[in-house]
C-alpha cells in the first residue's frame, strides 16, 4: 500500500486521503481474485502510464473520467473523481463534463455519474458556489465554422430528421459548446474520449479535427488515445487508430 | 419541483405520485452535482422533447425504455417504468418489452430490467393476473414474408452456423415476434430503439423496414430518432442517421 | 424449481448448492415481471442450449463469463461464476479471465468483475492458494508468428501512436498472452466472446484466426457463436457473423 499511496501522492503533487482511501480498497479486492491484475494495476497502470510525460495528470483525469462516464462504470467513479480533483480538475469542470456527455453518452450516463459525483463532492464539502451557473454569459461563437457545420448537416439530414438537425444547432453548438466553465479544448478532449470509449469510430473525424482546431495538439492526441486503451479496452483503441491516422494525415502542417 | 410535478402531470394526463417522487429524488441530486443539466432536464428534455406532437407520450415511454434496457441503465428504470406506465403502456405490455429485449439486448439486460419492473409493479399492486401467460395463442404469420426472411437468412449463414439460423426461426420469428400481448408496430419500435441504442447499425435496415411494414410512419420513426438522441447520445444517432435516410428513400410512396 | 435444479445439476454434474440458490432467486424474480422470460430461460436456455454437444458446459462457462465481464453485467456474475466453478473452471483461470479483459474490455469491466468474484471465492474459501502467481514463468513464444504481428502493427500505426504499439508488444503479447494459468486456446476464446460481446466486429478476423491456430475448431467457434446470441443479443451476433464467415472460408483446409 506505500507504493499505491506514493503514486498517488505523485500523481496528485499532494496528500489525497479520500483518493488514496478508494484505491486502497479497491486494491485490497483485486488482491483476493487477481494478484496480477493487482501488479498491472500499481506497476504498469499508476506507475507507468498516467506518469508519461506526453499528457498532464489532469488532462489524464479528464480522459478517465469521460470514459468511466461513456461507459456508465460507476465502480471506479469515487476513485477517479477524487483523483481529478486532487490532480487540479476543478468540480465547475467535473460538472459540466457529466453536463456535456448527458448530450453525447445519453442522460442515463450523466444521471449515474451525478450520483457518483454527489457522493464525492459531498465529501469535501464542494457546495453549489463552486458549481456553474445554470445558464451562465456564453463564450463567443466563430460563426463561420458553425454555418459551415450547420450547412453540412442540414443537406445531409434536414429533409430526413429536421427535429434532430435543429436540436443539434440550438441546443449543442450554440449553447452546451458555448458553456464557459469547461474550455473548448478540454470539451473536445472530453468528446473524442467518450467516442473512442463507445466505439463511435463514425463521429471521431469531425470531433478530432475539432479537438486541434481546438488546441490539442498531435502528440496530446496520440498520448489520450494510449491511456484510453486501458480504461476502454485495447479493441475499441485499434478500431479509432486508422480513423485518427487519417486525421493526422490529412491535417495541414 | 412545481414545475417538474406540472411537467409529469400534463405527461402523464394524472397524478402520478410514484413517478413524481422518483423525478424528484433525482433531480436533487441533479441539482448538488451540475445546475445545467437540471435546466436542460426540466426545460429541454421533460418540458420541451416529450411534448413534441409528432409521437405519442406512450410510444415515446416505450421508445424510452427499450434504450434504458438495450443499455442496461437501472438508475432511471424506475423512474422511466412508473412513467410508462402512467402514460398508457400495460404492464403487460412492459412484461413483453422486457422479454423481447433478452433476445435482441442480451439475457442480462433483462435481468437487469427485471429487478426494477419488480419493484415498480409491486408498489403498485400489479400481480401476474395482469402479466402475459407464458405460452399464449400466438398471432397469425404471414407466411409469404417469413419464408423470404429465413431463405435469405438461410443462404448467408446456414452453411456457416447453423444452429443460430435454426434458433432464428424457432424461437423469433414463429415464436417470440408472434406473442400477441405487444403488438408487432410496438415490438419493432422497441426493436429499432434498441438497435439504435446500442450502435447495431448494420442491423437497422431490415428492422426498421420492417416497423414501417408494421404500421410506423416515417414521421413517427423520425420522431422516435430524435427523442432517442437525448437517451442514447449524439453519436450513436448520428451514426443510424444515414441508414435510416437510405431507408426511407428506398421505400416505394 | 425442481426442473432449475435439475438442470444445474445436469450441467454441472454434481449438486451445486450456491449456483442453485442464485438461479432460484433469479428465476423468482422472473417471474413476477415476465413468465415468458422464464419460460425460455429455463428451456431453451438452460435446457436446450447449454446442453448441445458441440460446446463444453466448462467451454460454455468461459464464454458467458467473458460475455458478462465484456458487458458489464454484474447482475447474473453471481450466478455463472459459480457455474463455471461447478462445471470446472478452475478458481486461477476465472482470475486469468478477469485479468486478461482488463486489457481487451476496460480495467472498470476488469474492477466490477473483481467485486462480484469476491464474494464467490469468499463462499467457496477459495485463498490465495488457488490463485495465479502475479509474476509466474511465462509460456514460450511463438517468435516467427510474434515478428510477423508486431511488424504489421508497426508499420500500420507505429507513426501514429508509437506507445500504444509498444505496450501492445511489451504487456499483451510478450507478458500477458504468455501467462500460464488460461491455456491459449482458452484465453483466445475469451477475447474473441469479449469482441462479439460488445460489436467489436473489426478486431474478430485477427483474434478468431489466432484461436483457431490455437486449437478452437470451427465447429466449436460456430457454437460458441449460437451460444453468445443469447447473453449479447441477436444484433452483435448477426453483426459478426459476416466476417466469421469469411474467416472460416480463408482458412486453409
Amino acid at each position: 500500500m506505500k507504493f499505491l499511496a506514493a503514486t498517488i501522492a505523485t500523481l496528485a503533487l499532494m496528500t489525497p486521503s479520500a483518493t488514496q482511501a478508494e484505491g486502497t480498497k479497491m486494491l485490497d479486492d483485486v488482491r483476493m481474485v487477481a494478484p496480477a491484475l493487482e501488479k498491472y494495476t500499481q506497476g504498469t497502470l499508476l506507475g507507468d502510464v498516467w506518469k508519461r510525460p506526453g499528457l498532464s495528470t489532469r488532462d489524464r483525469s479528464i480522459v478517465t473520467i469521460a470514459a468511466l462516464i461513456a461507459r456508465n462504470q460507476t465502480i471506479e467513479m469515487p476513485f477517479y473523481f477524487n483523483l481529478a480533483l486532487d490532480s487540479g480538475v476543478k468540480p465547475r469542470e467535473i460538472s459540466e463534463v457529466i453536463t456535456h456527455l448527458a448530450f453525447y453518452s445519453g442522460w442515463a450516463n450523466a444521471m449515474s455519474a451525478v450520483a457518483a459525483a454527489k457522493n464525492v463532492f459531498a465529501a469535501r464539502d464542494i457546495g453549489s458556489d463552486q458549481l456553474p451557473a445554470a445558464s451562465p454569459s456564453l463564450l463567443p461563437i466563430d460563426e463561420a465554422a458553425e454555418a459551415q457545420r450547420a450547412t453540412r448537416v442540414e443537406q445531409q439530414f434536414g429533409a430526413v430528421v429536421p427535429s434532430i438537425v435543429q436540436y443539434t444547432t440550438d441546443i449543442l453548438f450554440r449553447d452546451l459548446w458555448l458553456r464557459p466553465d469547461l474550455a473548448p479544448r478540454d470539451r473536445s478532449l472530453v468528446t473524442v474520449s467518450a467516442l473512442i470509449a463507445s466505439g463511435q469510430v463514425a463521429q471521431i473525424p469531425y470531433h478530432l479535427g475539432r479537438a486541434m482546431d481546438n488546441g490539442l495538439t498531435q502528440p496530446q492526441a496520440a498520448e489520450a488515445i494510449t491511456h484510453l486503451a486501458f480504461y476502454v479496452g485495447w479493441p475499441n483503441v485499434f478500431s479509432a487508430l486508422p480513423v485518427a491516422k487519417e486525421v493526422f494525415e490529412k491535417r495541414p502542417r
